[in-house]
């Protein structure tokens, strides 16, 4: 069986990193191949999941470091339907590539503003007089290593095999453990697995609005292993909450519990339940 | 009196402007003059109202359509003495800025990320061919108009006074209510206002731990009116919490409890008391 998966592209993201280690998965545990299908952006693989034009896609939700990823939750936000399969989390390793013979000869660093983030206080090192320069993915700073000796580029050993460029300098995060979480998406209902995924916005004005749904998982002792606000974007200081806890939701002493949370909440959007996987 | 303020420069941003009426009101009020002095980065200005070179910085903390500017909430979490002493909310309209003589002959627009973010459904909209390419900054934008007729700039209409540029659209904002708080810090202890900040970090992998300092507000009947997580940066699924309530902090139900608070947190930091203002 063949099941497309859409990711942000280009080929030597980390995004398609952690969307070849999810394919392997599949072939070897449920003998599913999956097709990778890059996208421009992650609202545009997101929406190739929801209109089913592909059967899953997989997204970067939050990096240990830089913290989430606000398009992935402010675009999951708006779909109804979509539901996580699966969480994949991949270790991030960034290089310094370039065609640079001598590493103080570099002027100009690009790449994602996330991988510049994360390497600030090397380059400060190392590169102190170089401008950095942000890009719209890792693999679109290589393009503008061609041929300049002076510019150097932010982005994974793989990235170099793929594009056949020499790596100057490897690892250059400040932080060792750098890691991404991804999760897998589809229209399909999601049910196994000890995680779950929800989000909900609050009645305005009401003080302590927030208490009651944290208050409903805390006295089932249920732990919550993550809480995240987004902006709603009609007023400044209303958000939307996502929380992640460790528990599935149809465990008897949530399932039931569901229509009083409901109560608590504006709008409630349950992600299902999934399991954790490693990539490496 | 002068005192010098802290702002990310250079001259156009919206940082200046939020900077500008800021420093207005503390002529009107208080009779003290400030002298702005634009730094290159949101920590650099916090690191001179740290180090006490500037007597004061204002950094934006959060926009209602983008959410937290993190680098303002990561590093206030490495500053120990930094205070707030006013919020100050701007609002946000951006403008299209080219030489173009016709819209339709636009090939690329530049701005800072989250101009371009704001924006993105107009642009879309009237320019769905574009190249959209991320800058440092709002004005830093302009600099890639000069003499290029098939390139556009997102910014403010203020900056294409300031650098004598057309503005062929206004407003393009997706969302008309569009603003930005910003905070004035300095190393001064506040504590007039009926408005406060604090942040702390949980002892890890105790279940419903962040729950006991929410429950702290909650049964004091403060209403908390934001709370943003940060990455711990140590590893995945730890974090920092920045929470803003609608209390003095020196009422006495919070003074008399906070070693209270303190026992249910790791590291427990306190930003001040301030009172909120509108820029026009």
């Amino acid at each position: 069986m063949t099941d497309s998966l859409a990711f942000l592209g280009p080929a030597g993201t980390y995004a398609e990193a952690a969307a070849l280690a999810c394919a392997q998965w599949w072939q070897r545990e449920v003998d599913t191949q999956f097709q990778l299908r890059p996208y421009g952006s992650i609202f545009q693989a997101l929406q190739a999941a929801a209109t089913q034009e592909c059967n899953f896609a997989i997204v970067p939700v939050e990096n240990s470091i830089e913290g989430s990823v606000n398009m992935t939750l402010d675009t999951l936000w708006q779909f109804d339907t979509l539901q996580v399969q699966q969480a994949w989390v991949l270790p991030i390793s960034h290089a310094l590539l370039s065609q640079a013979d001598d590493i103080q000869k570099i002027e100009a660093v690009y790449s994602h503003p996330q991988a510049l983030a994360q390497c600030q206080g090397w380059l400060q090192k190392h590169l102190p007089q170089a401008k950095l320069v942000p890009t719209r993915s890792t693999t679109e700073a290589l393009h503008h290593l061609e041929e300049t000796p002076t510019r150097g580029a932010i982005a994974s050993r793989r990235a170099a095999k793929i594009y056949h460029l020499p790596v100057l300098a490897h690892p250059i995060n400040d932080h060792p453990d750098n890691c991404t979480r991804f999760w897998l998406m589809s229209s399909q209902q999601s049910s196994s697995g000890s995680h779950s995924s929800l989000a909900f916005s609050l009645p305005s004005n009401a003080p302590g609005a927030l208490l009651k749904p944290l208050q409903f998982f805390a006295e089932r002792n249920i732990n919550m292993s993550r809480i995240e606000s987004r902006p709603t974007k009609r007023a400044l200081g209303e958000y939307v909450f996502f929380i992640d806890i460790e528990r599935n939701l149809s465990s008897p002493d949530i399932d039931s519990g569901l229509e009083e949370l409901k109560k608590y909440t504006e709008t409630l959007k349950i992600f299902g339940s999934y399991s954790i996987h490693a990539a490496t």
